[in-house]
């Protein structure tokens, strides 16, 4: 017997008739024994429909009130579903944050989880209940609802399973587990059956979207394994933890598209803080053309021109459509050349390299980018064997 | 400076727009200079939503499930007032039944205030916010989500009232007021400025639909003064308090419609007592003509013959149309024969009748309801010289 958090999101539980088959599947851990927390998100399109009613009384509404109005989205996804377990003769109950006890700062709409008391939902599970939980929010110390921000029902998820020590914390997707790259991009992408947790925060952290960063980061920290599974199809997914990588190459290619390339004539270290205050994740680095009078370029998305110059002053956009390419693996970093060579072989610029641990990444123009993917993933990923002077890892 | 509970129900925050209106009315009472608790209910038709959502699941949905899923009904609204003010410039802070500290038993969708804790509002009251509380509910003692049943709301407004020593409990509803008779059936029906509690509680157990029964009740044994107000019209409304009657007739007619005339072939004794278990509110009586084999006469709503099948078998519908009037005043059950006889004089036949403190009610033919209502209306309430065999009440 198995202690499973899993977690479904919006579209997992989007209408009533899937809140359905997430109760089936619930179900049928709990016939393999196992004891199972659900962690839910607010139905697909709920969260949407309640923001626009508050849009509707004020364009910038009451941080605190928002919480208190977001927060019911996920409140009665569990109610629904823990109807639907007992409809089916399991014994199920629903908690929200602050019945659970999640505790967070008072970071309204994006909070951080600071406890997560496990007294209620240990006795729940040792009357052999199916417990069902309001991911996304918790209570401040204040007993203000609180919301975690985005991807806040995952690390609800990661934060419950840490708490209880619980042996999986199974994310249901629209996919059935991490995938080497997009595989909208590259047909020849494969499902990974494992994937260590530092492969896996690089991953998401240069652009994989299957997993939030925060919650991997979580989970790596309080050693919970983690498991990307499909909400709609059968399979083992793929399982995020400690163990051995099982490829000889790399982990994978992470993708951030729909990037541009902007310019201002600030210094480098300038930048880089005024967009830490901003909160936005750029990567910049300096003009090298511009000795006397520095200049800084920014990478960021393709959208962010006139958020930046609201405290960049004169920023410019000079190049429209730029990509990263991002290839993960354990000790990776030290082929930088090699991997940017691969690709002016081929007749593609790199404008700008970059390595950091066990990530390598290039900034490559737009156009390029589904032909540099598929090119680095073939020969990095699926045919390691031109990382001819990087040891060989052991095959588990 | 006044202590107000200011109660809107579903039809006063059915829409963005009557909430910005809600929010006018509060901001009304502070501009005089009075503290404010707001009580709202969830927007119409927002509980019927949920409720259709659950019913999809389940046709007999779980009652735990279904308080943790009808209680974001008012959270909602909540959320959406204390923005609506913010934006206003007033401090508004919302709070749910549990964060305020509602009490109740542990009767799912029907459970009582137990207990109301006074320190949160209070300290907020002290820092000059307004507080927007969630009607309709509560927290257990081990702290479930429970929801009060029909015109909680009026309830919850009405125990915080009673709790905080409240100055006056408003009631903002779709009429301006307690009126004599039901307007709609008559057109002399007039508001009264003022109901002693008693007259109120009569009015609303024989079929004044203005106020709930319970929060009458519970705001006549905590000593809460109520005004009845309208949402949508300026006014002052009617005031139910212990102050001396102001008129010198009866206080008003009550009447309930859509009635029907049952019989069973069974004592009344055993009929009172199962009526009772079912929790069916009906009018009982014993079939004089049957000395032999007991039967009784049962008069509830004309849709309830299956209902009263399942626990009285072979009840028979014997009248599918007759109504109920009650009219209500100090003194008035002395006065019974002659209030029938006022009918029976012209040409309207009484079934039955019955006195009890403050009532005389009436049993007649359904077809007679207009008529008699009209009669009794001009006769005893805006003519009570009529009352001839009773002391005059003093004329505020």
């Amino acid at each position: 017997m198995a202690l499973l958090v899993q977690k479904f999101g919006g579209t997992s539980v989007g209408s009533i008739e899937r809140i359905e088959a997430v109760a089936e599947r619930v179900i049928q851990a709990r016939q393999r024994g196992h004891q199972v927390v659900v962690v839910v998100s607010a139905m697909a399109g709920e969260t949407n429909r309640l923001l626009g009613l508050a849009k509707q009384i004020d364009a910038v509404p009451t941080q605190r009130e928002l919480d208190v109005l977001l927060s019911t989205g996920e409140q009665v996804t569990i109610a629904l579903l823990a109807m639907a377990l007992n409809k089916r003769g399991y014994q199920a109950t629903s908690l929200t944050g602050e019945q659970l006890g999640i505790r967070t700062d008072t970071v309204f709409n994006n909070a951080t989880i600071t406890e997560v008391e496990t007294e209620v939902v240990t006795e729940l599970l040792e009357r052999d209940h199916i417990v069902v939980v309001a991911g996304f929010q918790g209570r401040d110390s204040q007993n203000n609802i609180t919301t975690l921000g985005r991807g806040g029902s995952d690390t609800t998820a990661v934060a419950i399973a840490g708490a209880l020590a619980a042996d999986e914390c199974q994310i249901f997707t629209d996919v059935d587990g991490v995938y080497t790259t997009d595989p909208r991009l590259v047909s020849e992408a494969a499902r990974l059956s494992t994937i260590h947790f530092d492969d896996m925060t690089a991953m998401a952290r240069h652009g994989a979207k299957v997993l939030q960063l925060q919650s991997v980061e979580y989970a790596e920290q309080h050693q919970v394994p983690l498991r990307v599974l499909s909400s709609f199809a059968e399979g083992e997914g793929t399982l995020v933890d400690f163990s051995t990588v099982s490829s000889h190459g790399a982990a994978g290619v992470a993708v951030k598209g729909r990037q541009a390339l902007y310019r201002v004539a600030q210094p480098l270290e300038k930048v880089e803080q005024q967009l830490g205050l901003l909160g936005v994740d750029a990567w910049c680095y300096g003009d090298s053309q511009q000795a006397t009078y520095p200049a800084t370029y920014i990478v960021a998305a393709d959208d962010e021109l006139a958020r930046l110059n609201v405290i960049l002053e004169k920023t410019e956009l000079t190049q429209p459509s730029v990509a990263i390419l991002t290839l993960v693996g354990e000790g990776i970093e030290g082929d930088s050349t090699q991997v940017a060579a691969s690709l002016t072989e081929k007749g593609m610029r790199v404008y700008q390299q970059k390595s950091t641990a066990r990530c390598v990444s290039l900034l490559i123009n737009g156009q390029h980018l589904q032909l540099a993917v598929e090119h680095i993933h073939k020969k990095f990923v699926v045919e390691p064997e031109s990382l001819d002077n990087r040891p060989l890892l052991a095959v588990s």
